[in-house]
């Protein structure tokens, strides 16, 4: 548990420099944050991290970090760090993808010095069983309908929704989780107390009432571009999985997909037209990095629930009397007329099977009512068979069975 | 090269069994054509090979034979058998999947004993290079639009569609194909001079004209229901890879595409919108049996085409100016006022980056005109930035780098 001077010395620390730095946050793991900030104040601390501090350190961190507390008291923001029972543990994933796989990488993503929520849930325990749903701002109706459900459904099974509050797919997500007694979180790229995009303002204010605003940026900060890529590894970091439902070529949807994959995530992304630009994003995950397709929910929640308490059901259609019948009798059937009677060996003859087999078939076609016997032979048995007609003679049967590739 | 003893032995033997038999394919494979019919006549044949073709044997098998080759030849059809030129050597692949798994299959997939054919091309040529593609009869007008797009611009790279002439996709994919200066094959379950369907019947004489109608049945053979799955076998196996377009959870099509796979052949599927019940068999097709998404042509031809020579490209949006600014840059020109003039301390200080860095990106920014020095410091550059608006400021990067997982 954090004393209230290493709570405040976090958030020193945070004003110091933007969110996701390696160089300070594993200097606070070893260090703590209080002797870092000291360092810092009395010049003893890494040259490296004192040069990126210096811009920021020449207002009093410590009384700007009480400063912002206090804002965030009358916002009625409160501020968590590790160790905090609200503090969710999966945010620790993202110290191993920090540089950790030697590529030049853009950004760090270390793990947040500290994080202010609003709203009434406790933070950990609505990540306990979160899933992201993010995509395109500029998404079309089909993808906010699927967000719209995607969120829906998920809240209503008792998983957060968890995203970015942006317009188009995340305004979606959060909507239609908000519509369910589920809850739902908003990761912000900015303050909580900020109504940023300004259109979304009552969706804000409604998710700051049910569900979490949360933010690593203190009450009042900016939405400065970057910071979108900043937050996004805490949208990807505080859920199982991360949905992508639509996302053009070039996304930041797919920076959080990728960072949850990165994290030993479910990487989810939803199909849709390839005639759509705004489902290029998706197609590309899907073919390049191997994010796994779901088509519902339910497919979503098979990749991030538990295995059985979770099975999504494969689609099928209903099994039609034709379906129990074996190939022979199938072969036999379609020899049959519906107005001529034909004797056995006519039937046997026409469907390319040997007698004793056929006689056997038309023995269980007789049973089922599919065929009826006449004087003369077999014929076509009385009741309407909607999937005789003429039409849908040529429907060949579905194969429910998997290939299992010979080579 | 099959004498045309052994040709007529063939069509004989193929009026008395169901196409795909192993019973019958093996045994002419090990005895011949000619010597498994007089075993047939002679009654010296396998008791459960005669008992199978009894039915059929009671008028004289070869004079049938002959009746069918001139009938054929009055239809402008030939009759192919293994030897010829123009046989497909891909069709000899089906032995392996014929009950090779030892699960229990619902049909033999033996290769044909003899391939009717009407049109003016090479069979074994045309399929060379051949895609099939596949799909629901009851296709949307999306599934449509994408099988007519698909078999233009496959056929219009030289690869030649391959389908089976059924409404809907198939019936998009010759269209299509024939509306560029490639090939296209129809592959039958009734003879190659019964227009079926009916409606197709224009777009049939077209492909006889300009393709080739393919057949396993002789001319005047009626399109009976079971004979379409024992087709499907005959498209997968004279493609590369089979896509299929659009299908329902209940599909002739995903026959199709699973024997292609059992095959070895690439199997590939066209995503939709979830909400399509006409997709829904693509989607279980990618996430049960990893058949692969295919977005464009393109794709296509990179899973079947050789290595290098069709690789795909990636869909990526155009990089725009700021793509070419590392993140250091694009941090220190988020904090550049577009009214007033900052010094360098404010702007690093608002950037949160350390006062050296800060002046090299400013000096990258002002060369690049995003930003001008004005006495007082710095300030956005005059030129209409359109991705500067405040409405996509939110707007943060793509990544195209792919996620690599770390677990």
């Amino acid at each position: 548990v954090s004393t209230d001077d290493q709570r405040l010395a976090r958030v020193a620390l945070s004003l110091l420099v933007e969110p996701g730095s390696r160089m300070m946050g594993a200097l606070v793991d070893r260090a703590g944050p209080g002797e870092v900030l000291a360092a810092l104040v009395d010049g003893h601390a890494p040259a490296a991290l004192a040069a990126q501090c210096a811009p920021r350190m020449r207002t009093d961190p410590l009384a700007r970090a009480a400063d912002a507390l206090q804002l965030g008291a009358r916002m009625g923001a409160r501020v968590l760090v590790p160790g905090d029972e609200e503090w969710p543990a999966g945010l620790d994933d993202l110290r191993r993808i920090s540089r950790a796989d030697g590529e030049r990488v853009e950004r760090d993503t270390w793990p947040p010095l500290c994080l202010w929520v609003r709203g009434p849930l406790g933070l950990a325990a609505a990540c306990e069983r979160a899933v992201a749903v993010v995509g395109a701002r500029a998404a079309t109706p089909y993808g906010g309908h699927v967000a719209t459900e995607f969120g829906h459904r998920l809240a209503d099974r008792g998983w957060t929704v968890v995203s970015g509050a942006a317009y188009g797919v995340d305004a979606a997500a959060h909507r239609g989780a908000l519509a369910a007694p589920g809850a739902t979180v908003a990761v912000l790229a900015c303050g909580v107390d900020r109504a940023y995009p300004a259109g979304n303002a009552a969706l804000l204010e409604r998710i700051a009432e049910e569900g979490l605003l949360v933010s690593e940026w203190p009450p009042g900060s900016e939405p400065h571009r970057h910071r979108f890529l900043i937050r996004n590894r805490v949208i990807a970091a505080l859920a199982a999985g991360t949905v992508m439902v639509e996302a053009a070529a070039r996304s930041g949807a797919r920076q959080t997909l990728g960072q949850a994959m990165r994290l030993g995530r479910a990487g989810m992304v939803v199909p849709g037209p390839v005639t759509s630009a705004m489902s290029v994003g998706c197609h590309v995950a899907a073919r390049q990095w191997d994010a796994r397709l779901v088509c519902s929910p339910e497919e979503v929640l098979e990749e991030v629930g538990r295995i059985g308490e979770d099975l999504a059901a494969v689609p099928q259609a209903q099994p039609t009397r034709l379906d129990r019948l074996d190939a022979t009798s199938r072969q036999v059937l379609d020899a049959i007329s519906a107005r001529t009677p034909r004797p056995v060996e006519e039937v046997a003859a026409v469907a390319g099977v040997a007698l004793r087999p056929a006689l056997a078939a038309l023995g269980v076609l007789e049973e089922a009512g599919l065929v009826v016997r006449r004087p003369g032979g077999y014929q076509l048995g009385p009741r309407p068979r909607r999937d005789r007609a003429p039409a849908r003679a040529a429907l060949p049967r579905g194969d429910a069975r998997p290939p299992g590739a010979v080579t």
